[in-house]
């Protein structure tokens, strides 16, 4: 079985915000069986309520709240990470014909990962793999493929453009890995996370694919391993795992993200 | 209260399909309060076994199959109709902090709706309105300003590409629609449907905005009414609506859809 | 006739660049007929040989050089300028079948100014109208519904986007008005300038109509009359008269832009 | 020295109209040094005056025409080719800095060209080549790695596109490799053609980069050579190169081309 890790999350959001704004912040890491949250606290200085609702597929929550001029939370956390050792190639494939119908969404394109322009490449590429063999050559080739600089995508990129830029942080590779295995009839949704190896520090982004009847955590950046990634939440694409979603306009003043591993 | 129609719907899909390919289809009338099945024949001539997941929201199912060299399915129903008359002016807002974790996804934009590049738009143009009397104006102002006109757009259009070319087909209707109400803070998402007064007959989409703590039924291209329309699913946009998805490449042969209102 | 009026530029751009790279440069003020370069500097820190070659349409000039770790370049001029007042509701509409050929490809769509998507609304809206009277309604169009605000877009936003977000900045507008024009049939260039009442200063973009027999240049943001305006570049549009191309990666240090209206 | 083809063309255009509309005919194949036009006419059936402009960079021209109702144009001609075989792999780099001025457009990124977006591919997969053995690596790796295959892409497809799907027609493999050479730092350029072994028979799209100081025919489907292609016209991408362009709304009623080898 895989070793335990303890994860010490050390969170600060501090925006301008213009006017009023209904917030949305997906921040804390999701209590599931495979990490258990030893202890943590959410603080928003807020006159208005602040409201927890379930986040994408039942994992973690959201919290809507209000800003007014100046938005600031703070998130400290310590989560107990515990989970097997993920080995892609030994997962046989399931056809999508005979998947459950909460995975469907996970097979479609959405907009940052518009899968349907890759089943020619990847049929061209990888057409004799399926399943398990298919997700390790596409993690692979993701990781080969792509160079990891700041700064060299932005908010709007889609894994189109990750695809012919060649480069990307962990919301790209995350985008790209996810696309490619939709396109390759394996379901797939992108991982909100917090990990202790990312470099620079903040919220982290990987993958799952739905492989042998579970869902897979693959870190195709490799700058965290499955052992040590705590979940915030899943979703289609970077719209849905957004740490922030702002319903009016919203500056940055500052942000740190510290995940610390313990012992 | 609204008045109840029967319909009875017939539709045969006819398509060659290049090899094998898991085919998904989602054109059977969602059994739901306010449309009742009262008989209903699925056929698909295929040699592997059937199999029905649900829709997404719980809506509706969608049903697996798999094609070899053609794909050929018939689908026949009565349907009885009995809703409420939407009166939009009359329902008040709700912020989106106040709604409920299963609306989240409906307030985000999507690949073929995207609301965020809207809000400009919608804050310029619907700047002191909010909640149904915002809704009544977008769904007025879209039928107002596109104009219906087969062929002028294709599955690739997204609302924005709508937007400027003011013209499109029923699904172009109900991605702007969509659009604008989830940039002015109203959870919206597509509905598949059908309808008798569709022309040329086809299968149809409309939208359903949350408003007063129900899903609200609007034909912004005003060919049906929300009381003879029968829905099949609902979803972001049409990913997930869409009547037929094939993992592998297809050809249409013929299609028809036949919506007969009874009496 | 239009009042004459000379304006002082001052420009310094200094950039890092990864490793070497080709850098084009396009911010020398063009000598026109309509604008008078009484003195100017222009100066490159660099080993290699500068080259000049003529800008598109046979406009000013651009100005290769060489990065190594570092660009620095230094521009200073005094234009006189002295053109006649634009009156556009007087231009009769010229068909495109009686256009020049060296026209043709400022009646098509561009990458950021996708014209041929726009048909549908500029036909819809401004139908009756053609030629001069078209332009000046699609001028104060744009200039009415935009909010002009920094920061509100990017290097990659299109008309399309600018024409839902309904702001933008300089570069928005020009792309916004040109493609509108080419939509009503007519052409329409985008136009890199310097003028004094630019805020935040900074290299200024306009557009330029084809409007009885001449090219009318047309501030649509307003902070600039067209007596106040010294030309750089035409071009289709951004990608045409973009100030610097670097072929290569360079990151943005410091960049000044000083235009002072003299006596 | 190459040997000489004489190639006879006939085409035949017929397409609705709505209403009046200005049409933009580009079907001549151009009289240039190595293809002379031994016989031509163009027949138009219109009510106004047909005008012939120059074509973009001065070769071969488009007529201009219009259509009321109905829009019908019969094209036939005989032209002798004679052209060098091109032998990309001897053709030295030229860096973008030492290439004359009206070369520039041809290294911007464009519409359906987006180069700007493939440095890193180009970059990273190509990184040890320049000039002539990059152009033949790049045009071997487009012919390599597309498969041509009918109706897999639309008027919208861009480079971004193909190179994902993997597949297209004649235009998407000039769109690539054009794209690919810009983001190489070699002048491209797209070519409209006639070509003998077109199956299906259409217009054709082929390539043209700047290599050791002239144009090189390149077609990247291998369906034709540089010894059986009579250019019609050239431009940045399939903006400028399409063979009708109509400032109005056309339907298309009947299409013929037919390019046969003569003795």
């Amino acid at each position: 079985m895989g070793r335990a890790m303890r994860l010490s999350i050390d969170v600060r959001l501090d925006y301008g915000i213009s006017g009023d704004a209904d917030v949305l912040l997906q921040i804390e890491a999701a209590a599931m069986a495979d990490q258990k949250i030893e202890s943590e606290s959410l603080t928003i200085w807020s006159d208005s309520p602040i409201r927890a609702v379930r986040g994408e597929d039942g994992i973690g929550q959201r919290c809507w709240s209000r800003g007014h001029g100046r938005f600031t939370a703070e998130y400290k956390s310590i989560v107990a990470v515990s989970r097997e050792r993920v080995q892609l190639e030994l997962y046989p494939a399931t056809p999508p014909r005979m998947l459950d119908g909460e995975l469907t969404p996970y097979l479609m394109p959405s907009r940052y990962c518009p899968s349907d322009r890759f089943e020619g490449f990847v049929g061209r590429e990888f057409g004799g793999l399926e399943g398990g063999p298919l997700a390790a050559a596409l993690t692979e080739w993701v990781y080969q493929s792509l160079e990891y600089r700041c700064g060299s995508s932005s908010g709007e990129t889609t894994a189109l453009d990750t695809f012919a830029s060649r480069s990307g942080v962990c919301r790209d590779y995350s985008h790209l890995l996810v696309s490619l295995a939709r396109a390759g009839g394996i379901p797939a949704r992108c991982v909100s996370a917090y990990a202790p190896g990312v470099d620079p520090p903040d919220f982290h982004a990987v993958a799952e694919l739905w492989l042998a009847g579970d869902w897979r955590l693959i870190d195709a950046t490799k700058m965290a391993t499955c052992s040590d990634i705590a979940r915030v939440c899943v979703g289609r694409d970077a719209t849905d795992i957004a740490f922030m979603t702002v319903f009016g306009q919203a500056y940055l003043w500052e942000q740190r993200v510290t995940v610390t591993p313990l012992d």
